[in-house]
């Protein structure tokens, strides 16, 4: 029988890797299963090919779940993060091994045990970020350590942007991936280690302390620090360094916008705006001020609230101003947070037209110590896709584990249990592969100043 | 047989009820029967009080608290707050009335209409705040509208502190009152009605955005605002009045100093600090600074990052200091919190001395028109404990519960149900009689300007 890969999901997320196993699927003598609860965008992924199937599923549904799982070889669950145990669990009942590129829960990592007792691969963690980070940044990591050098400081930020030549407003951002996590993002505290020394950063001033990055010939670029740098400390064998930081990038001038956001609070999810259909934004703004900014204009006294210098001279008030937030224009959603509020605002301004092209940047920075001299490594991809349906980061999440997968199907062996991909077997193939893609870092290795 | 009431808790908030039901015991003919965990706490509480009874109860233990429920024909609960719902089934089975100084629960509140049909009085929020406020507002606004005036603003606020001839610390604050209510105080978004317009505070603008009062011949104090307070709009009768505030009193220089606090990220509770128990508290401030504040000594980079005037200079460096937050110092908390770590010192720093004195200070500010002119009252209730242990919150919190409890037993009738004390009929008499005892508002009534 003909073996078949099992893709659950087919929304934005799905298109570029049911492209990249259907592309294969000939060479690799494959089919692909594309099941969704709309069967129609199934169809609409898998376009007619031959080797292609799009079935309807009510994800929750169990046992229709485990016909399609039993029929298949491999599964790759796109579903939400919440459904990828349930998946795992069917996996494990009927030994098929499982491909995703979302976090591990600790649901499924509790699974680990039984996945290496029938010898199966749950891979995860196998997209962009999580994903290629992981890949790029363990491979650089074992070529430094082979060399007998000892890595000091590792600093990793990526970034889902919108190219050049497709940025045409004040904050330099269009969405390209999931709206929500970019209104809800930091909220918590952010912790990283700095020459030996935790540090902690409040949301409240996250979006502050930002860094600046060099990105060759596109020079400088902002960084807020994610939630946990700490995390992959020991996944990726860094327990010697001395500075761990992971951050997210962001054209310059976004962080001081975001933040003034942030000081009005139109990030905050705690609570329901009363009557939020019919107040506009501009009655938001003015509500959110409190008592705070004195005489004037609503623009003047944000202005002045956000000790930014006022009038139209403020390159943060050209943002809210842009964004339509002195608007009275109603916020149109019932039971609205201010989060919710904004989300639904930004979803306007900035979606990517039809032909607007994303960008993605990954820069990993290495200081290590290489017979006794002190050495930086700077490793950089930036990747752009061709509009806004094939976006560089469709691509980019999708392209890992449909490569993984399809591997998986020719017989690769890989390790068993709940994984993510920092073993060299895994990370070295797919890597190869991406680079034939196109997937390129560029790399800079020179004394330190 | 002889009526009995029932107190459940002895702790801190229930000595000066105990004592004044105590006192009145022999007048009213009835007995007191004091319930507490530690049964040695409840005997010390009773003091051997001819009409007194201490017993050991485990509040989660159902049928041992029906028998002392049984037993008596009003209940008084001082337990934690979740607790009280179990009371009030107890009160609800066995046919008995039910005092507490806390807020009424949703699950408190779906008993109404069972207590109604069975003719019991469950009353609730008959403390200081809620309690105090309640009765004292509503009485002048009764008042005013008994004289056809419109109120058209009501700022009502409320501090539990320190008494001048015991401040002497730069925070001029030290607890009289739950510790971690103040740690985590006004986290969310705090809103209230201003010139009719809805206004939001966020958290981390709270402590930035305080208003000034003036009370008579103590001059100016603080006044951050308080979670909702549009709460008791119509509970109040205040459905006309635009502007609608309610807070929290501070001594002057207290909500900078804790902004600060907020700023650094030492009132989070998000997160647990990796070593909370060996960290020192430097360090920890040195940890939440995050990359900001540049170079120099720990305390000039927190001015900087603050936005302070450097060094000695600043009152709020002189606050941070004072309460040692730059000393090698381990906090010795396990998996603590910044708030928890921050609490732990507090409870040091703030804590009274046998002989400080407490003071309580509740205002008012009523704006109304009467006979086509503004108007302006302005109530203000000052009271001082004698020492650490008989403090003016305990009294005012625990004097309320134990004159209407008392008022139950000699007969007195009241609306039936789950209530606040909103009816004349409850607040005239215990407003009453707390002026008696010298709990008593002073009182300004003036054109306005």
């Amino acid at each position: 029988m003909k073996k078949k890969v099992l893709v659950l999901g087919a929304g934005r997320s799905a298109t570029a890797l049911i492209d990249y196993l259907l592309e294969h699927a000939s060479a690799g003598d494959y089919r692909v299963v594309v099941a969704d609860a709309q069967a129609e965008l199934a169809r609409q992924k898998v376009g007619g090919h031959l080797r292609g199937e799009a079935v309807g599923l009510d994800a929750a549904d169990v046992s229709a779940r485990r016909v399609l799982v039993e029929a298949c070889d491999v599964a790759v669950s796109l579903l939400p993060p919440a459904l990828h145990v349930e998946v795992a669990r069917d996996c494990l009942a009927l030994g098929k091994h499982l491909v995703t590129a979302s976090y591990v829960s600790e649901a499924l990592r509790a699974l680990d045990a039984e996945a290496r007792a029938r010898g199966l691969v749950f891979m995860n963690e196998l997209g962009l970020d999580p994903g290629i980070d992981h890949m790029s940044a363990v491979q650089r990591i074992r070529h430094i350590r082979a060399q007998e050098g000892r890595i000091t400081a590792f600093y990793s930020s990526t970034g889902g942007l919108v190219a050049l030549e497709s940025d045409d407003n004040p904050w330099h951002y269009k969405f390209s991936w999931n709206p929500r996590n970019v209104v809800l993002a930091g909220q918590g505290v952010a912790q990283y280690l700095e020459g030996g020394r935790l540090r902690f950063i409040p949301y409240q001033r996250l979006f502050e302390q930002y860094r600046l990055i060099q990105v060759p010939n596109m020079g400088e670029w902002e960084v807020y620090a994610n939630r946990d740098s700490l995390q992959y400390r020991s996944a990726y064998g860094l327990e010697e360094a001395e500075t761990l930081f992971r951050g997210t990038i962001r054209h310059r001038g976004f962080c001081d916008g975001w933040n003034a956001l942030v000081r009005l609070g139109l990030t905050e999810s705690s609570f329901i705006v009363p009557n939020s259909e019919t107040m506009t934004y501009a009655g938001l703004v003015e509500a959110l001020l409190g008592n705070g900014g004195g005489a004037g204009s609503l623009q003047e006294r944000v202005a002045r609230l956000l000790n930014l210098k006022e009038g139209d001279s403020s390159a943060v008030v050209k943002q809210l101003e842009w964004l339509g937030l002195f608007e009275e224009r109603p916020i149109g959603l019932k039971n609205a947070s201010p989060a919710q509020a904004l989300e639904h605002l930004l979803l306007e301004k900035w979606a990517m037209q039809p032909h607007d092209r994303d960008m993605v940047i990954m820069q990993h920075i290495f200081e290590y110590v290489l017979e006794g001299r002190q050495r930086r490594l700077t490793s950089t991809l930036v990747a752009k896709g061709d509009d806004s349906v094939h976006t560089a980061m469709a691509r980019l999440v999708g392209w890992p584990a449909g490569i993984f997968a399809r591997r998986l199907l020719a017989g690769a062996t890989a390790p068993t249990g709940v994984r993510i991909p920092t073993d060299a077997e895994v990370y070295e193939p797919v890597m190869a592969e991406l680079e034939a893609m196109g997937v390129h870092f560029v790399e800079e290795d020179a004394p330190a100043a």
